[in-house]
């Protein structure tokens, strides 16, 4: 997902131009254009610099390097890292990758001793160590995000605890909830999003540099030193599998992809709420669009491109799931196609968890709308036929038999259940007392679910504190 | 994969009757076809049970139930489970689902008590915590299985830690490496794939019961008690998230998709190395399929279909994000597409882990074959260019423009590297001395790997005994 | 999709017997398991003895076989089909697949003579035109139930030519359009899938019978005649490609997948039209499931499994895609991992279209409310300033600017733009003139939307009859 | 698929930097993220301004546009076309997309004309205009790619059409098949690839414009007119789903994802057929990547890329499906998700094609290896008891046994079948001639297999000639 939206790239030109003819120079601009992962992977730079810092030093340590040479790439290091913030550093396709392109510059900079950076290690565990550190960094930044929104959430559910709207299975109306209730279960999905994001950052915490090319080494270095350095809880066990090992990419896009589900359906309620018919919700201005005709229209786009961009983020996975089956060990050229996805899988996921905490912290809430319908279509009856069975003692058979009379009743005369004389209600079952008016109503009947993790406006701000404490802190 | 081939079923109707005509019966067919889920979900029946009885007593404890209706639900459903472990049980696709089943066969043994059992209780509540019980269940049983498949290829790691092959990069020979290393690789994989799957257990151990159609209940239900007699960690907290997530199927099948990467790397080198020319492998009886016609014929048929079927698990993974994708809160009949992708993808997972094993217990390996190859395409370069880095202190890039000096004239010569005459070698580098020959040689190079996880034949006989006490404990 | 109910299967042991225990019997136990394909081939029964019975007729009049065998073998296939159509054939999982089962019940009833059908075949052509015989029927099965829901939907969208209601984008209300017009959409989407399964239909008529295991046959066969035969249009051109194409699979994969998404969106909409909150339609009973205790609940179950069961069919694509990258030429086992996937999606495609169909001739659409909600939100804006370019000659930018202050009026005054009075309205462009009224209302709007394609009435009715012409004859 | 390389973009930060601190800005800075798609809809600039000029075109021709103003937004179109061709045109994301970029910037060419532009057109029909003119390119240069890359194969083809190599199955050898046919089988697949895209183009071929919004317009256009103009078959049919449809674009993906299989298995050959243990192919200089320390070493890179962007392209698919799947009429946000997936796929596919053609050029086949193979493992075993079946007229059980018995005997004395002598083969079976000579042996066994596909040398000369004429007029 680049967002440059500079003029001189090659991505204008037309198809007929593109197909057939961008590769008239030759055999060798094509192989360059498809083994190059320099476009993509300098998005590793800090990590590539970190990492071959974390090396250099080792070796030094180990007496590999001597400490003038280790002094050298060191400070190499810091001023090709410097250029590439600067923005002033020129990427060379033809260097094939940031590897290539970092080592290549700091040459250029001190000399022979670059050459020496390289002792003990390859390409195939200096890549793995880059992208588990991109990773790991994207997941921290996860975590926090999904904090942030979580956050909004809960705020906004102790604001409407007491807020009454229907609760819905297969989108008809089934029972009243509270509103806090439902935005609630959201703050749960996300809480094992975050548990998800924190298992894969542990289990992929292991540092593979070290395992060279796929055999490990024959120098004395000391892969403890280089993984606590870079912050790994320690070192990978087995070379061949250090450099083969592409699970915690897999795993970081199984979580985003359960995430996306869970976004959205939250953009799904969004878009359905939105709409006139229902009209639960006001989406902000920040995050409609609207149209220069019509002043009442207001597009929820951005709940519209959450929810579609969640398949990106399956296609994600099942792309890189497809490159990964049945590859031979240890590493093919395959596993280049592991960064793309996880790129844009992971841009992709912050700006939508982004939006959404933006969307809950502005959108309105109908609350007299919600409320209206949350009474709709009998969304009482089960407290009817619990209230039956609880103080009447009736099975309950019997009992929803009598609570279909009454809803037939109220139904043929126009009302709600509430609204029937009881005198009318118990010339179908004598034994109903005006206590059953405790439990109709919504309010009522919202009030009585004190189950635990029930919709009750109590339980709500319960929840929200405990919520707090759980995830907030 | 039903494994059924009784004779008796409508599975073998041709197409064009099929199309179109097997609804002539008219709409109540085609609602009772696509509706009912008896078919697949009497799997369940056991959990189904499982969760009632725990209901009944907690009903009971809290004077819900007289202790004389608990008797008789617990005792009739000790009964209704007996008939359907002997077979003797009527499923009934009018009554839908197999909780229908169990209540209704409940009512005819029990009478009007069977009623009493869905108090503060719900479909919604009652096959959330069905599911979740069978694939508790089926981690638990992925876990032991995985430990198995572990167990063999330790066992193997040790009889060949000393074995020499040919270490692959892009399925080009690069660097000698052993055996034993090799299978180890596949447990370090296993390794983290038990990992995630106590993750997800861990994770998912929260019950869903109690949270009743999706609001909770008014009656004073004890969700602890429930929860701790079904060994859950304890209650969801969230009622509506309870009935609407399905979070836990989801990670399932992502641990089961990464996981079945795994295999079927493991299943394209067994196809690979069993071929002509390879003769790496020799694939046992057993799990090979052979022809009447040519007797030497040995085909892997059982590795390739481990290596097929990762796309059938991620299929079931894909098909059920989009299941859940934009789906409005709670519970929808979409839902109800959870069950049959997980089961597939759960019995498939089984077959592959089961028959890896086998495979990996019963294949002989062509040490010689391996060893004889291990030395081809002049492997050991590598080590002779870090000889000359560490011992004469060479830069990289030197040692690098001699390395390929020598091995040209190998080539040239029709020679390995250990076979050149030291004269001869040093016409190239005058100094080079015979210390070089300690690292030329395949044995030599891989006892030189001693580098943490590196493949050195006593390298890896530690990392057996790691393993053992990691994983088999 | 198995939707054997009887009570004698393995599939309903709990998850921890399966696990581990099932396969004590041994290697040979789990070899059987995974590598027989019976219990799901056995439906190409009809289709393999067909072309058993097109070879052996072709060997009959090449000379390769006596009349007498060919005569034996032709009266033996057909017995063998009469037992497996009485169901008194036993399937047998030690023979594998359906033609070892079938090879060897005609060995059973008419001797050696089974032995010369195999001549100049192999099992790898064989299974080829199998499938490729049975999914040319499921074509034509699908074509045939496609037609039917358009027949459905076009005889709806006569009777509702003239039923108005608002026409969506984003899920808010954006022009009026008719009911009519909106489900011609579906009928033109529906066209194109059925354009697309004739497409695949003639690409794959090509029959690969007569490749035998790969390289073709030294018997002096005759390709055109069993192509004809089987009413293939010829024969495949290259022997190797025969026995190692599955495109026809893939592509009828990927043709119910678009299909499916068609399907998923009729679903969405039934579901959000049949809320209270829209309330646009009414799912008849035989689609819906209601509940004993609120007879007003009528939960849209069958339109919510078409909508899941889409996921289902992108799993089926998606796995076999996964299972065929990579593979070498020509047969490998992982290709038996092809018949499931398109027996289940073909099962689920037939099943949501007859669905569909059954629920479009039943449903009620609330017209009332439709046309109600059609006007809401200054639907016809685009009307007034169309009439502003169209009839003032004002450049676009200033009509918008007109509209925008009229309907700012008519929002302030709590009124539609049509009951605005001439003078107020004037206040804002003096140009307007009473001519301006019959472009208001939601009437005049789609009547004026004359356009080739677009909603007027009179279009309708005229789309209707094409579409009889194009899709019905 | 980016390959830009310049310093500037926001793609090197870090991605802590990333995560939270972005968005600084604020919610519209969010909005603007996420909503504009000017970033990779530019690439729709001359199709958005052919269609536009269509649209003026037709405007003026139907009296409804001045001939003034006709001209002026003609001219102004083509000037700014100028300039973004010269890639001077500054894009801006607050316009947020191509469409609105080029309106734009016309307007400050030519003024309010510029607001005439869009009469009787909304970006809803515009869009699905530009991305099928778009894809329609896209599939016109395919069909030439692959032409291309079939001419490569049968040039080849040609050259090896007597070259003798094992045919596999299960990658085992199974029976001598030429190089030739092998590569033929490849211009089958690739010959269907084809005829799937030639489907897709006629199919999709139809124009949207003038659907405008959703509803179609009360203004006179001439849809033929416009649809003419731009190359298509005709107009579409129904505004509603003239704006909703993006079929082609899905099947434009199923089509490039089955391409992708195709392409996967000749790669996934390559990388076999390149390792040392087949050595049947020498990859150019110009498609492997070397080594500065193994002179030796090729590794296949291209091949392995080629293999794994299958699983870039099958995600692609699985993400419009997804995105697609459930969206209610007509135009929702989530359909801006369309682009990326077509573009990449589209690139990816461009590049794949290509370097396979490359790469077939300029491949370099070790005939000797291939044919020394194709002898070992009795792979003419099959010829033997096809002469007995056809010669001595056994019944193919006892042909089977004569030539399984033949098979052990060769095994034993360590020979080929071909190297038997006659008296030892007769004490087998007395009914053996020398003419047995005449089948054994893999050019015997090659030249016999005349039926129709099949692999002899003569077949695969006739084979070439006629897949000149079907594939390369």
């Amino acid at each position: 997902m680049s967002n440059d939206t500079s003029n001189n790239d090659n991505t204008t030109g037309t198809t007929s131009t593109i197909w057939g003819g961008r590769f008239e120079a030759g055999p060798s601009a094509i192989m360059e254009e498809i083994n190059a992962s320099i476009g993509f992977d300098k998005r590793l730079y800090a990590q590539d610099i970190r990492g071959s810092r974390a090396h250099a030093q080792m070796l030094v340590a180990q007496g590999i390097l001597t400490q003038a040479d280790g002094k050298a790439i060191t400070e190499g290091l810091e001023a090709v890292e410097a250029e590439i913030v600067a923005g002033t550093f020129q990427f060379s396709r033809a260097l094939e990758d940031i590897h290539m392109n970092v080592e290549s510059r700091l040459r250029e900079k001190i000399g022979d001793a670059a050459g020496r950076l390289h002792t003990a290690r390859s390409r195939n565990d200096q890549v793995a160590t880059d992208l588990k550190l991109w990773v790991r960094d994207a997941l921290d930044g996860l975590d926090n995000a999904l904090k942030d929104l979580q956050g909004a959430l809960i705020d906004r559910a102790e604001e409407h605890a007491g807020t009454v709207m229907p609760g819905f299975t297969h989108l008809q109306a089934a029972q009243p909830v509270t509103l806090g209730h439902h935005l609630l279960a959201y703050v749960e999905m996300l809480g094992r999003d975050r548990s998800r994001v924190r298992d894969c950052r542990v289990r992929m915490n292991e540092c593979p540099l070290g395992a060279a090319a796929l055999a490990g080494t024959s120098f004395p270095i000391d892969r403890n030193a280089t993984a606590k350095a870079l912050g790994f809880e320690g070192p990978t066990q087995n070379s061949l599998d250090s450099v083969s090992d592409r699970d915690f990419a897999l795993e970081y896009l199984s979580v985003l992809s359960i995430l996306s589900v869970h976004l959205s359906r939250m953009a799904e309620e969004m878009v359905i709420w939105a709409s006139q018919q229902f009209g639960f919700i006001r989406v902000s201005d920040d995050f409609s669009s609207g149209s220069s005709i019509m002043p009442q229209k207001r597009n929820p786009d951005a709940s519209e491109l959450v929810r579609g961009k969640a398949g990106r983020v399956f296609g994600a996975l099942m792309g890189l799931l497809t490159v990964m089956k049945g590859l031979p060990l240890t590493y093919g050229k395959d596993m280049q196609e592991d960064k793309e996805p996880v790129f844009d899988a992971s841009d992709t996921a912050e700006l939508c968890v982004t939006a959404m905490t933006g969307m809950f912290k502005s959108v309105t809430f109908n609350v007299e709308r919600m409320k209206a319908d949350a009474g709709k279509g009998f969304t009482t009856a089960t407290d009817l036929a619990d209230w039956l069975v609880r103080v009447l003692g009736k099975p309950f058979r019997d009992a929803h038999h009598v609570t279909g009379a009454l809803v037939k009743m109220a139904e043929d005369k126009g009302l709600n259940l509430e609204d029937l004389a009881l005198a009318d209600m118990q010339s179908v079952d004598a034994g109903l007392t005006d206590e059953i008016f405790t439990v109709l109503g919504v309010d009522n009947s919202v009030s009585s679910r004190t189950s635990l993790g029930g919709t009750a406006p109590a339980n709500v701000l319960a929840q929200v504190a405990q919520a707090r404490e759980r995830f907030l802190k």
